[in-house]
């Protein structure tokens, strides 16, 4: 188990880690209390961001909470590529918080930003998730745990039975 | 002074009725199990029906999960007016759910219900919520719960304290 600065890792005991949603409350108080910055807008990266991004809009009475798409598919010359689709309007829009339940290899959130910096080069966009690889290609502005293991959220679960 | 039932029964209209995270998951299951139908994409209205459209997209693996806006603003002339945006692009689906957590006055799914049936015509269209009051201008196609009173939804306030 390690420890950084920034969050904590969960224990390392399986190769699946089931995520309540007790834990899950905990940790967006723990990531709440890192972000320093007002938003004018969220956009929650589909499906799993969506949890952050209604919580959070609650939480900051943002009512502009948006949704964004991706798929990943694999290229066929060099690495996998992601079509970025459903791109909300965001005119007028300073600052942007976009959120992902997991940061993993780092891939969408990175080609996510890359299509809304073109599109909206005035706006400064920010990046919060619960969840973030060391092994990503970028890390998000804010994050609450590090973590290896492969999660099974409870919006994933909760529902089977 | 005397207080009537009538007086008594507003002031229980009036109450607050919080809705924990245990009650949605059961609600859900309900939900699924009145739904009789496959879909392509799942709409979920923001705020509110982001909750909804990503447990259900987990639980029928739709990739396929978006979302909708909207902007309610006092007509001048008639009835308060609805601005719907963030118009997902629902190419090629047939079947479509739109989610909502309430159904309250109706008029936001009537107007969502509108825009979209307008741009993609040969779209089916069918709708799902927890909550329906029995005043709204429209039924959804599957509801769970009737409702008078004032919800306080989990997510409004489990990161309060």
């Amino acid at each position: 188990m390690t420890t950084t600065p920034k969050g904590r890792s969960l224990e390392q005991k399986m190769d699946k880690i089931f995520y309540p949603y007790s834990a899950f409350v905990t940790d967006l108080k723990t990531l709440t209390s890192q972000i320093d910055q007002e938003f004018d807008a969220i956009i929650a990266i589909a499906r799993g961001g969506l949890s952050v991004a209604l919580m959070l809009g609650e939480h900051y009475d943002i009512r502009e909470v948006y949704a964004i798409n991706t798929i990943g598919y694999e290229g066929t010359k060099k690495l996998d590529e992601i079509n970025v689709f459903n791109i909300p309007d965001l005119a007028g829009a300073k600052k942007v918080l976009i959120v992902d339940d997991i940061v993993d290899s780092g891939d969408t959130l990175r080609e996510v930003l890359k299509v809304l910096e073109t599109k909206y080069p005035k706006t400064s966009f920010f990046s919060a998730s619960i969840f973030y690889k060391p092994t990503a290609s970028i890390e998000p502005t804010w994050w609450v745990r590090e973590v290896t293991q492969w999660i099974e959220f409870f919006w994933s679960e909760d529902l089977k039975d």
